[in-house]
């Protein structure tokens, strides 16, 4: 990981966990098109690193993220009235408006489909983009202090980009009750309708709840996880019948790779494969 | 509103706020064909009044719904039976139960995808096409009598125009485990599911409920609201990644809209929206 | 039900209630290729036998289904390996292990889409492939002592043909989130995540939750349930709208029907119809 050159997040890898940490505090750590733009470089490096098992995401400074930052929105704004004004938005010139929120959209995505495992940690304000992040990870772990809303709507602007991951992590009834209701939640009625799936009382028990959810991701396979994720994106919308012969060519192909002969070795002889930490 | 020619419900606009009453009470309100047109009818005036900001969908007399009418259900049977024995349905003659029971099924779309947030009170009685309206409803508020049930398949038919809704509302799984089992449901079991958020203690609470529900549905902007739904409504069938542009673009839309700009000149000017009810 | 020629299940049907019990206790019920066929055959005879209204399927022993067949799966494994060494699965040379595994695709496929109600009873382990046979039942009833897993990923493998129904049964987040970490879910957790409806404290309370929902689900019409559950799978994945005109009519064939013509002659008479067995 090339950790250097970013600027908004920190991002470290660790004994196959890389820790990503929006780190804009002052800001509640916003996003700006600028960590838009690293978080997405950050997993494409963790995704090609094969070192990386896990990706943690979490915030600095007691929030997880408040949102799309005011300021890049206000200037893309402004790009976009000036070049509306001007009559310059007929054809194909770009909107920096749509442009940014795409952006974020691409972003979602990336996690959302990752081949790596996600987890987030959420702290204090998850707010309209950072309520994405959450929708869009595996794992969700909360301090009792979070605090869900979707901002977008009072604002008299959307959860554009959200809408789609909103769907998939809680369900469209569920979406649709926030989405018109301004979506907020707290940690109680956070674990209700499964934004998160434990709230930890205090900071030593949510890191424990983290080192737990890391050992149990990497008891598992990394090929097999991200075969297994594939799978189950496509299952969310073809039916079950047209997957059936794809998926047993899959299981086939994992039985003879080397995940899966060490799998069956490590059985076999009473060990841990391979990809289990020594320490774990 | 023009409710001077409603018969089978009541209908009253007050203050943003357009209250449908189904109010045939000595039947607990069952569905009349007149109650399912003038249900159409009155959701597509309030779709196209701009005052009217959320609709609140109640029964009269304790009870919300016991479902379609017997009687008009048995007329119709009549006349399919009559027009069977007569050798009448063979080509393009209308099947009176088909399209009492289609008509009805436009009635749950209407809903489930109206503009509109809509909230139901559930009381007593939710049975039938009561299940029906309660499952396409954005918000679901419920006295501790509520008592749900789809009685289709004990009397020998189906819940066939309710199918898709139970499964946009509770989902496939739990929906299937209702269908086999004839859907008995109390209030406590409804909250579990997801097929009500909240369970008032009585009547007082339930309108405080209500009037909480309004006021967070008011906060936010009206034509907002309605694209936010369109996009759920898109997203649990499409996949992700194609939303993303559009979804953009939308977002674009809503920021330089009159609903944009006032929300964002309330937001600088630490001023409530002009969206937002004075008393609010 | 010809239940003389199986080896590795006990078929009995009893006043309409066909049980289908895994029975390889000593290798806590696992799945091989004979117990995948025999549970195909059962229900296709169950299908057609008219006297059967319900399917129960558990296990012998004290635990549900260990998963599939460890020393079955060696042998297709072996035999692919072979074959794979001598160059012969460049084309249409069927792979024995994929063959395995679309085979038990399809056994859950068959028990997801039965016009059948499918119950099951949940003991103890219900790991791998017995997993996958909780998910594509329509009600799930449990032990304590119920211990779910999914041991694929750890072993370098994937839980492949348990995906799509991992998807239909928890939804596309929570199968994620089990994907990723192994899946561990003891009864309480099950609850939560509606992979079981009811946990009953003892034996006895499991067989009166068990006779409880038989008696449910045989108040209901045989054939009102398998239109019903036909329609549901297809809303799963179809939008609404496009199912109008299909239902309604539907629903006019079911009051036409024998079993509609029963069931408003019994609600007229005050009786029970007769699809409910006697002593019910």
């Amino acid at each position: 990981m090339d950790a250097s050159s970013f600027k908004t997040i920190q991002a470290t890898v660790d004994a196959g966990v890389c820790t990503l940490t929006l780190n804009r505090p002052e800001v509640r750590n916003a996003m700006s098109l600028a960590m838009v733009n690293e978080l997405l470089s950050a997993l494409k490096q963790a995704e090609t690193d094969t070192a990386v098992r896990v990706v943690v995401l979490r915030g600095a400074g007691g929030h997880f993220c408040a949102g799309g930052d005011i300021s890049d929105m206000a200037q893309a704004r402004m790009k976009l009235a000036q070049a509306q004004a001007d009559g310059l938005l007929a054809g194909d010139t770009p909107d920096p408006v749509a442009a940014f929120n795409a952006q974020f959209g691409r972003l979602c995505l990336a996690y959302a489909r990752s081949t790596l495992p996600i987890v987030t940690v959420l702290e204090g304000t998850v707010m309209g983009g950072g309520f994405g992040l959450a929708c869009v990870s595996d794992v969700s772990l909360a301090a009792p202090s979070v605090a869900f809303r979707l901002p977008e709507t009072a604002l008299g602007v959307i959860p554009a980009q959200i809408a789609p991951f909103l769907v998939e992590r809680i369900g469209y009834a569920e979406a649709r009750r926030l989405a018109v209701t301004g979506a907020k939640v707290d940690a109680a009625q956070a674990l209700t309708i499964r934004l998160v799936h434990e709230v930890a009382p205090d900071a030593a028990a949510l890191e424990d709840a983290l080192q737990r959810t890391i050992a149990s991701i990497q008891a598992c396979a990394p090929g097999a996880i991200a075969t297994t994720k594939g799978l189950l994106a496509r299952a969310r919308i073809e039916p079950a019948d047209t997957l059936i012969d794809e998926a047993a060519a899959l299981f086939s192909r994992a039985v003879l790779s080397d995940e899966g002969q060490e799998g069956t070795s490590a059985f076999m002889q009473k060990r841990k494969p391979k990809w289990v930490p020594q320490a774990a």
